[in-house]
């Protein structure tokens, strides 16, 4: 039995899964601006109502697995740097809250690093060696699969900042300190500043509306001039960084997860054939593919995690 | 003995390396519009005079490292895909030439690969086993070093294509099909364009003088508005590919290389500044340094190369 949680800037979502199948799952919203501390208190009252729920003891637990949204040193479990979440989350002692509330290992790791282990290992990306996953959502995160084995690099970032590709060098101001970062320029986080700060918003048809990618692809397909031409800028933002990661990683496949992706049937066709018309791939059609579990990766990431590094039987 | 061959855009190096001394070079003008057959003709005739000045026969050379621009299947020794440089490159037999021409076995790098594994072992990038190299000349070539083993990739092009991350969306066309490549905004390609076309040109100081980065930082240090605008332009645009490959592999270390950085006094310090301010380093500060070899890396790579491919002693 694995505790599975993937602690994200708008939920966290928490899973019991045993021999690779989730018996049991649920999430909470997340207060990334309260801290981690705070959250952890909440979901470890959560996993013990689940585990109550299933008459499962603290000894059938072999591991925790942690998502977290941040650069992770995933040897000590430590959150290396946060990008205006869980600001606490720097310096606190996952390994000891694990301990202390379950008796367990716990591991963690970046978040869409597992997400990513989720859709390699039972998703989108089964069969696959060389992959390259983009999640679109709060933020845009990032991870890569090369000749089989996670990209971690000297300082546990490698694969990990896409979002942080810069792909409009004079574009708009990110919290990590550079412009026109991909999430910079395309994300929830930025979405209603994009729209508002447009002088086209005042009357347009989304004024007033929820300021969320649902909507903006709902109005662009009622022919509000504003929507179409925010979203045909997100659409370009993140086709860029798609081609950003295939130049850098040469993978064979790229998979697109997060809350962005319930819009998958706009998404996908359009960056698929900016992929095949403008990528530099002398060998053949790399395919663009939203995740297959997007509701499920990050927890089967997760206990992947903890498999791997307990090395029991996956 | 080995024969070292760099064949670039500009020049086609060509070496005699033994024991890791390069006991004699010599450089030939390149002429990758005619292609590549042509060019390795003459390349046979200056080797075998160099090897007949050094009364050098046959039976020594143990091999031959060529670093080719362009992207490479360095299992298979063939040219995938070239960008504008020796169309006829893709198809030709290297190896069957080598083997003619001086009946010796031929291994074929990627030109920005070659020149950072002489980087590596020889120069800038000693004892670091986590290095990115830009090479700044004609295009913008690169390279990187993961965890002590060169970045290949699946299709063999992992790491070099950093001349193509997109860092300015709506920019200039590149050779590539893309918008906005480095390369395509600030490469000895494309710099007479970018000051031709600036309506400042027409009476400029730079006007009529040779359109090279060496005029350009000159007539920028004598105040010409246009070469200053320029300059920084371009400056900011190696800023944001050297944080992009930052953010793409997690490096210890940046090497910047190629003909452009002769002006490495006033790009090495522009970069290293902007590396500190933006470049997401929680661990750190990283260091960018200029190519410290930069007659002898892509030799001592093609060297290199060799002595790895026949394990001989390096």
């Amino acid at each position: 039995m694995v505790i599975a949680i993937d602690i994200g800037g708008t939920f966290i979502k928490i899973g019991l899964v045993k021999d690779g199948i989730i018996i049991e799952k649920t999430s909470i919203k997340a207060q990334a601006n309260i801290g981690i501390e705070i959250s952890l208190a909440e979901v470890e009252k959560i996993i013990q109502s689940l585990l109550s729920k299933h008459s499962i003891s603290f000894n059938e637990i072999k591991g925790i697995g942690v998502g977290f949204p941040g650069l992770v040193d995933s040897a000590k479990m430590k959150v290396l740097s946060v990008n205006d979440k869980y600001n606490d989350a720097v310096g606190f002692d996952f390994v000891k809250w694990g301990e202390d509330a379950f008796g367990a290992p716990l591991f963690l790791e970046n978040d869409a690093r597992i997400a990513l282990l989720g859709e390699w290992k039972h998703g989108a990306g089964k069969g696959k060696n060389n992959i390259v996953m983009l999640t679109l959502g709060t933020g845009v995160g990032s991870a890569v699969i090369i000749e089989g084995k996670p990209l971690i690099g000297k300082h546990f970032q490698a694969g990990n900042l896409g979002g942080h590709s810069i792909i409009n060098l004079n574009g708009a101001k990110c919290n990590c300190g550079n412009r026109g970062c991909v999430e910079a320029e395309a994300s929830t986080w930025r979405l209603a500043e994009l729209l508002k700060s447009d002088t086209r918003y005042s009357g347009s048809l989304i004024e007033g509306e929820e300021l969320d990618f649902k909507s903006l692809f709902k109005f662009a397909a009622e022919e509000c001039d504003l929507s179409i031409s925010v979203r045909d800028h997100c659409l370009n933002v993140w086709a860029a960084g798609v081609i950003n990661m295939i130049h850098a990683y040469d993978p064979e496949l790229v998979i697109l997860g997060g809350g962005i992706m319930k819009s998958a049937d706009i998404i996908i066709p359009f960056i698929q054939e900016k992929v095949d018309k403008q990528a530099w791939l002398p060998w053949g059609k790399l395919k663009v593919l939203p995740s297959k579990i997007p509701n499920r990766s990050a927890l089967l990431g997760a206990y992947y995690l903890v498999t791997t590094n307990l090395k029991f039987n996956n």
